[in-house]
């Protein structure tokens, strides 16, 4: 064993700090499992001063990107900084210069996937990024390896730690939105603007990186249909619980007739789902493929730990190519692909109606379903008189057919409102 | 694109014809993926005349396995016939004549693993296994991969599907266990023997080869101490969905400074643990890495589909590694490694005891785990007069100590009988 690969980091916050932990700590195993030493060389950081996990050798440090990603001596850059500015251009200025790239940064390639992609086949260099999605969970790799073999149907997974620990809280401990969220807040769960996680576009751009490895093409942040859980209610987690199914945020990518479609909004779950028992800050993805059916991984979606540990295993995979002569396949994230329009999604919906407490009201809501062809499954009245609620489960239909379905009962005289409207997954009519 | 991987195949019954089908049917992809054809050429099978899924070319069977690990065209074998004999003559010729194998077969791995990986090393050759462990799950890449940048402290898997499916109709159903047998007989889930799975054999094979991966250590099936479900009554399982928890049948597999044990037995697991909602024939894998904290792998475990999509997996894997010249890691599953001696192993126990009603049977019991240092969690009693019963829970102990223990209270005059001693996983004490 006489050779290095040498390492240039780009940030060393908690990612990077416990990544180069991890290189400490784990060196010996980590020549026993490539045949070749795995050195940090240099790391550009925008405060030198700043408190780390570990303390970094002076000459180590840069407050320049640009020693990094232009030092003809280092093999790979380690991206940790995330955003689009500057990563993308040191990224690709990386790449250029024929340098092999791990990174963890969902928005990029969410973003940018492509572009990078491109680069990296031109140049003929590895670009991995299994920290991107899931923190620790192996998800990526296994997409693009373990189902080689076979055909992904969809993905559905629970990719953002803090919508599920506010869900599991409001279905646990019976909670409010406002005071899961405040306790999700107190432990150090959320960002200081929480609007990307609540709102789903966190788990968006991690949808879409899902998703064009599984049906390997481009499908962007852009496309993906997205909505959070700011409107659960406890009334819906009452429900969801009365009717056997638990309320997740689900990102969901799925293939119909050859057109793919991406998206992201809370659903409801029947409880012997194995994604309905994925609790608290963890993450899990569900893939169901032609030959394997259904396969699950679950773990740490966030955290240094766990973020560090899949960044450590991507270096690996670098070292052992550079190594072996051999390359990791490209994921082919960079095909044409057809998107399905929105309104062909097909989907079950949960809807939590207030109505008048009066004869006639069902045939009304009844008949407003009946002309846009979606069929009810089940249906029951809850309260009376001015409390009347209606709960409805629709059979599966097109998101076009439930869009004019709804707006036809919004106009109805016997109904006041549509409180509430969930999808319904993971049933065995999909 | 004009390599070509030839292919020989041992054994064309459930999980060879899959393979077959997967071959043909998924042609196209494959190529797209690996940059080279896999084309299946000579399948060695004992009946040519028995109906299979694919119907085979005739010039394409034989009946003797030696034309297809002979074959100097042939460029990978698969085997499937599982089993000690012929299989592990065949696969030592197969490696020595320069060929990859992948094989699906667990009793040979966990029994001869050590020296078919040493055969495979000094020929240079791959070895590959995924289909072994778990069906379509893919453990055994994600332990040697993903994680090779963290370090394995625990495995536990639920990694027989038949005894996941009594343990679930006898939670979920309320069977006792010779009901819950015989329903799983009828849905065709039991093998004509079913002992090798009530009784943890199956189990036991998978965890060795789980062990030997996650610890890169000689770990074989001899060195694993089993125990079977067969001895689970309803009255365990509605003690423990009282307690909050499940009944599972646990392959674990754990290094306590420095040295391994891996063992097979029931297990109560409390219900919030991800293992204890894994349901009916479903298989996970629950790993607990030192950074990437908890990782679950779930999916289905056996059957010709998931068995083959995992058997391509492979195949795809190594026509990489001809197209791009490099090799997969090996898994270090030769080397050394220290076992912990059973009576070290530490664990909590629940145990039901049948005692008489009188004044100071918690005291003589109490004492004797006091006298064996071994200190209790909770007790309670059920049931007054002759049907006494008294449920403890322990903390944290080695097996010897708690051996010593039973063995006391068994003499006691106060208690009839230890009725059941099921270990507590899973809690944050171990």
């Amino acid at each position: 064993m006489d050779r290095t690969v040498r390492i240039g980091m780009l940030g060393c916050g908690t990612v990077g700090g416990a990544t180069a932990r991890l290189l400490r700590d784990h060196e010996s195993e980590i020549i026993a499992r490539t045949g070749c030493k795995l050195e940090l060389v240099k790391v550009a950081v925008r405060d030198p001063a700043r408190e780390r996990e570990i303390e970094l050798p002076p000459g180590m440090v840069t407050t320049d990107p640009m020693a990094v990603v232009d030092d003809p001596s280092i093999d790979v850059v380690v991206e940790t900084i995330g955003g689009n500015d500057p990563a993308r251009d040191l990224i690709l200025r990386a790449l250029g210069n024929g340098k092999h790239v791990v990174t963890a940064n969902k928005e990029l390639l969410a973003t940018h996937g492509t572009e990078l992609m491109t680069e990296a086949a031109r140049r003929s260099v590895d670009l991995l990024f299994e920290a991107s999605v899931g923190g620790g969970i192996p998800i990526v790799r296994n997409m693009k390896e373990s189902l080689a073999g076979d055909r992904v149907r969809r993905v559905m997974g629970i990719v953002n730690g803090t919508t599920n620990f506010i869900l599991t809280r409001m279905s646990e401990g019976g909670l409010s939105f406002a005071d899961a969220l405040a306790e999700a807040d107190s432990l150090g769960y959320t960002e200081a603007d929480p609007s990307a996680d609540i709102d789903g576009h966190d788990a968006a751009a991690k949808i879409a990186i899902l998703a064009s490895i599984a049906f390997e093409g481009r499908i962007t942040y852009a496309d993906v249909e997205t909505d959070g859980i700011g409107r659960i209610s406890q009334a819906d987690i009452a429900a969801a619980h009365d009717l056997g199914y638990e309320v997740k945020l689900l990102a969901v990518a799925e293939q119909t007739g050859g057109a793919v479609s991406a998206r992201v909004h809370p659903a409801m779950l029947p409880k012997t789902h194995p994604l309905a028992a994925v609790r608290d800050v963890f993450n899990a993805v569900f893939v169901e493929g032609q030959e394997v059916g259904e396969l699950m991984f679950l773990g740490r979606g966030a955290g240094g730990g766990p973020t560090a540990s899949a960044v450590v295993g991507d270096l690996v995979e670098v070292a052992r190519n550079i190594v072996s002569g051999g390359s990791t396949p490209s994921a082919g994230m960079d095909n044409d692909i057809e998107l399905l329009p929105h309104d062909e999604v097909r989907a079950r919906y949960y809807l939590r109606l207030a109505v008048a407490d009066e004869a006639g009201v069902l045939a009304a809501i009844a008949g407003s379903f009946a002309r846009s062809d979606v069929s009810i499954a089940s249906v029951r009245q809850e309260g009376r008189g001015d409390e009347a609620i209606l709960v409805l489960i629709t059979h599966v239909a097109s998101e076009g057919q439930h869009r004019e379905t709804i707006d036809a009962i919004e106009g109805l005289d016997v109904v006041k409102s549509v409180r509430s409207r969930i999808r319904v997954e993971g049933t065995r009519e999909q």
